[in-house]
């Protein structure tokens, strides 16, 4: 079995998302999964911004960044 | 300006994410923007997982279910 990973996002965070998208009993598995695949997408997208601010010149990652980002890539 | 977006993520997970990400700073729109795009991206998956485990009958949504949607749409 194993503990289980060490994620940013909370799985009652992750949890609450799921039950929000209409599933009524979820494993614990499912939910360390999503938080897993989310949060890959975030480091993703706000390492894609990091390199937008950087090109723009500035030292504050912003909004416009994020937005540019996801953009590109979806 | 407004009040902030709500969000099931917290901006202290998503900015812990921006940072590893090597951002040093970072606006409060941007901790918003991205909360709200890995949500976006955590519920569709959701969304698609759900199916998943009803096409294979089950009442409980697994990891297996999460794995497979990510899988079809990545």
């Amino acid at each position: 079995m194993g503990g289980r990973i060490m994620t940013e996002l909370s799985q009652a965070a992750v949890e609450r998302i799921i039950k929000k998208a209409g599933a009524e009993r979820i494993s614990a598995d499912a939910k360390e999964t999503l938080a897993v695949l989310m949060e890959e997408y975030g480091t993703f997208l706000a390492r894609e911004a990091k390199k937008m601010s950087d090109h723009a010149g500035r030292k504050t990652l912003r909004g416009a960044d994020i937005h540019m980002a996801a953009e590109i890539f979806k």
